[in-house]
């Protein structure tokens, strides 16, 4: 994990706040303050793992003496009843605990995979698959480390990394090369630029204004495969816009060398892993 | 919109920490600070609409004197190309806002759209269709309410407003019949009981110990028909427990009187629905 | 406790903002940062503890270090010069840190006080006592808490937890019976109807639209034994608006099920414990 | 009110927080969104009103449109019956915000009004009243109002503006005159020096070290007024130490010049104000 | 202004916490609660101006009603005795809200013009000036806001938009070549990479590792000329490491592209511009 | 340091924000999670030390088994190359936390270090010197901390601890006199009274009105000789307005008690320390 606690500490937090509100009425009511219990997270299904030290530390937060065994990293493929880890701790937290603990994990989990299936089905090809801004308010860092988790690499991560020329941008400077050189000049030198475009001359103008990166917004196959050989090498080439699973090699072999796919972090399944407590 | 605008403004406040982090070096460096716009949100495909207010209101906060025509209101089912609401207003507020507002509405709407989905293939039964606890963290408020929005019901909102025994509370007190009256002598009078069974010897217990609800986990079909006669309308009867889409309805002619899918929020497909600028 | 350690956290901290702001400008200059002393908590009259394991919390969140023994827990009885508890730290913390730890101990014990107070007065009756919504701001979950440690029970914690249909209710819709079916089909299956009557009247109708819960709001002893009568065992029956200490009795004595009283909660003395550090 | 908008903002959002959490059930299925209403806030009992500018932002925050009159203002003395404000907005506003605005307008007005009363006994006198640090987590800013909205004075807000010498400190020094010196040659030129005494020896240390101000700590009425001849007019005299009505103006006559009470400020009743909807 | 309001409120909310903790005892007891006063911000020496509009913000959240007039913008050239904005509003509003409105627009101000100096510095030269990470913390955002208007360009705003190899990093993997090489397969393709280098020879790597930007940390004007040469356009420029003003021009003479500077924000000294209220 | 770490912490946090934000792309993907480095932190420059605990915390937030030797603590006086801290931890961690703890180091220590030489400019003397409240939004606390480990003392830590009558204040009132009498009679008995003035005629007022402290604002030193003879001791003189370094010592002998500086917090120096990571 490379997000701080502190960081994802606030995430759970905000979990606790919508789960506990005031109280567990059936734990604190029916499980004696002081029980211990064991508990596993198994997987129901085939899949990904990620978000384990997330959701063991959810635990912890409620129990800070539980004992933890990991057998199961980030990363690691998961298969129907792999255990994935075992904790030793108070009952009581292990069964306040087990739901935000599980929604994370499992959100998280859905995201390594839907990535990885993507990354699985263009393994062959130069391309690689990234995430986009199309993700769920307050839950970016981690479905943004899952997606590089899952094999993906992050698009620009906000507003504020990088340079995306889209046509609103364009109809008020008045040309792509306009937009590019305006901007040029005004931001950081550690910033990539890149033009969103429709067309092969919108292509063929972007190269010329050297884009750093070039977007293919929404184009047929045999229309990508012309960008590609119109931008020659000169810029980056992303394909973008609704590409789905299943066409995802036949757009890798068009020869453009990035596919942003936005359902990997809005339209995600969660995978299915169990807290069983005994 | 049943909630208030300060709670929802949190959420977006949180989506804006993400986004824009410092600037939209894109927008800020090219468009002028007084330019305005119009924009239209549309339907890419059909659906129930659900977070048009919190989309909107999201845009407002980036720039107060937007103009707002709305032409759909949650709940509505919307066809491909409808046009949900139109606004006009500074194009750097518009830009900076879209992805905020669109990830909100979609995933909203998709909540919605998942939940009605749910509500129709049930449609002519008694039976109704409600969430459960398994949402995103820091958005419970909004997905429960798009389950309504969609034409089902909430489950418990939290920990605390409902009881619901499992199998670790029913083994820390000895059975369901000491773990209901246990629990019935300490919560409110506001309080409902939930016990959740496993065979037809449970669910007699659970009718003897008077629970208000008896909730099937995992059962199969013949076995929630025998246990919806055993119960005999002593108390409400819940289906759940991987629960899919193609089965609801032979799930509710067995006779069970709610049937809970954690799917409608924690495995939802966004509803897609554009912003275009001009 | 079972309110997880990040959520009564929080208050410390609120706390903790409110007191030192800037610096504890006595004992920053006139205290060695490593000097150890002891001190004791101690009853100054009788009454019930709550609040304990906060209090002592809080001196920790100063001086993670420290060492403390408990000899009282929450919900003991407490006598006039009883030692609650001793601890062993940093003197600037203890210094530091026994303004909140007892402004918040001194009130969980007074709402706890207040409560068992009222749960005695009715002790032998089959009546109950619950708190209302009439809490403080920002303090709810403790006050809660504290009512149940002092031997009541919870009224509904807040607006999403339980329904209370009231006259502006039953006038939007036209009648009690109205009200209550349409509110029925629309909210989940976990949820109790409770509506608020003036009059037998009032109650029969509320019995035949059957609700779970009829509160008899603000009637006199000679009418809530009629209404208890008239209800005969359909409904929970809880008495409400501005019941004082030494009527209790008699209330529970025409037969209601719930009294539920706002001054345990909203009109509460400070229960005088002290923190002697020496 | 002099306290900024944002800052009392925080306490209602949080009020907000615990009260609505997810909906509110009742209202949302039962009130027309459209519907406007009328109300009254009345006091039920004589007292001095306190916080109504809270609790009428209270309103707005949930219906921004809110008509309002002001009948009466912060400071006023209140006879039963008296109308202090009239409103006109949102039906569900008005019902969803009723329990908050009332919870923080009770409390506030049970504050002054408790101050009130110690002032008025000690009227003809020349000691004034004062609060302590003795308040509830998360409202002192509110209260301390309060205490001066009912006439009496604030003594310190937090640690860190003025200095309070207690025997803790003294023990660390080895003597009053050495903490009154030590501290004075370290705070700012801003801040006054207190020390708590509790014998006349005390007393006479505390004048000849130059404190500002000495503090009678659980002294007896003959005791205080030897320890006023003693000082002398040195320094201001504060007695403190569960003074109770009754007694007040006993102890004012003994030539102190203030009396500090925690319990105006953490044992207060809350004034009885209705919100009538209609 | 391009930071949206939501954002800096938040740096406002904290300094009003601040600032006004309790109350402003000084003006809620002398100033009549309807006085209504003018004010002008005006320079008291020649600099930059930036912050206008969160100064004036500031004063806004303390009185909604205040009428502003604008006279000088962000980025104007300010000399002394220029009145940069005129107010008219709440007397209160204006004595709470002048030291935060100043200390914000002081220190924006301040760092502004220290980076316009360090920009006219190099007029005629092709270098820019950048700003650095070296921020003061929670000021990030506007002080790289206030870089810009001072005519300077912003480095990576935080560790997540752009990759900085360090000697620790080399350490860690090897060799320059390495380290590029294994960052570049990790991540996105809007992320440029920079390497630190303290010889020709590592420069001459990070050339043939194809670094995009290569920084010269800490070299002599002759050394930074032969990196320069060295790297002969294939990669951009950095220098950085205590360059100070002074010596400015000669650096970008060397023919580096860009000059990373830390005071222009660590050590800045506040524009003196006041604000007259009467 | 004797601020509670739940207060600073809150100040690192919101670093960790703006500098993480979602990941450290380049140490993240370069070094080993588990790689263990020593680090030191010395001193590049003379200087006072400030703010190490707060630095050392920000790397244990991000690394709890950190081992820390501290060499030097806050107030100690360094000198070019003196070992200040060192630390072993995970690599990770460290290279992280650099610019956080350092950021705060290098602030603390420079706002230390720039008291110090105004405290060692009036050496001699009997004057002290003293903050204002021209701080950094948000660093108030830590500002206000560092000015007593270098030296001096405290003005007002806010607008709630001591009365600061101004010209507008008078202007309200009438006359000092009259602003003076008015205040009295309303603050609390812990807050001095100083009152702004700007001639000698106004300084004989301020005495006859018994204020505890006169501010001479702008006075020449001449003019603030006779203004120390005409107020004779009978009240606490404080000197202020844009007093330079260089002409401290001639301002303190002229009598005066105080001076306060504002450029010791609003136009700091960050003292060079760095950390070297191996």
């Amino acid at each position: 994990m490379n997000i701080p606690i502190s960081i994802y500490e606030a995430v759970i937090k905000r979990a606790f706040e919508e789960d506990f509100c005031f109280a567990d009425i059936t734990t604190d009511n029916l499980i004696p303050e002081n029980q211990i219990s064991n508990a596993v997270f198994m997987a129901k299904q085939d899949g990904v793992l990620c978000g384990i030290e997330i959701a063991l530390h959810t635990l912890k937060m409620l129990d800070p003496d539980i004992v933890i065994e990991v057998l199961k990293k980030d990363g690691d493929k998961l298969e129907q009843s792999d255990i994935v880890a075992r904790v030793q701790g108070k009952t009581r937290a292990l069964l306040k605990g087990e739901r935000t603990a599980l929604n994370l994990l499992q959100h998280m989990s859905g995201v390594a995979t839907a990535t990885n299936a993507a990354v699985c089905e263009i393994a062959g090809t130069d391309a690689f698959i990234t995430d986009t801004r199309k993700t769920l308010p307050g839950l970016r860092a981690l479905e943004k480390y899952a997606v590089t988790v899952g094999g993906g690499r992050n698009h620009r991560f906000s507003l504020s990394d990088a340079v995306m020329i889209k046509d609103n941008h364009i109809d008020a400077v008045g040309s792509i090369t306009a937009a590019v050189e305006n901007v040029r000049c005004r931001v950081g030198h550690t910033v990539k630029i890149e033009v969103e475009v429709r067309t092969l001359d919108e292509a063929r103008e972007a190269v010329s204004a050297k884009a750093d990166i070039i977007m293919l917004d929404n184009m047929k196959i045999p229309e990508m495969k012309k960008a590609v050989e119109v931008i020659g090498g000169a810029a980056i080439v992303e394909a973008s816009g609704g590409i789905k699973a299943g066409i995802l090699k036949e757009v890798a072999q068009t020869g453009v060398n990035v596919i942003s796919i936005g359902a990997i972090t809005h339209s995600v399944k969660a995978l299915d892993i169990s807290m069983k407590i005994f």
